[in-house]
């Protein structure tokens, strides 16, 4: 299975990427934006086929390694590979 | 609306971020792991309401800011706000 893992910016944490993307798209032209945030984007190529196990996986890879979870959010979805 | 957006390498681009994950995976134990790729991940709150509207504003903005189309693709999901 393939892991398709954000990891986000927890709410009310300073975001500088997010803001200089949404700075420069106002000095591009475009409207309507009201706010950007940046975050990672992780796909992870798993041998396993069960989901379950492959879920327990994830968030042991997620919590161990990839996010910092005082500052930050994961969330992911598991797609056939 | 709110787009996703996820930003990852071409297939065949080099990616050193996904090796050294999946190296330190490796490195604590972690089991089944078959390829990991990093991306960015870029959540754009629209002010548009309209899904055709915001689709095409979506797309503009990662061709335009957001993907180097030469070496990245860009892929991105509408939920509402």
């Amino acid at each position: 299975m393939r892991a398709r893992i954000r990891i986000t910016l927890k709410h009310g944490v300073l975001d500088p990427q997010g803001k200089a993307i949404e700075n420069a798209l106002a000095s591009l032209g475009f409207k309507g934006v009201n706010d950007v945030r940046q975050g990672k984007y992780i796909e992870v190529d798993l041998a396993e086929k069960d989901e379950g196990k492959a879920r327990e996986l994830v968030e042991q890879i997620c919590k161990e390694l990839l996010a910092n979870t005082v500052i930050e959010n994961y969330a992911y979805e598991l797609v056939p590979a």
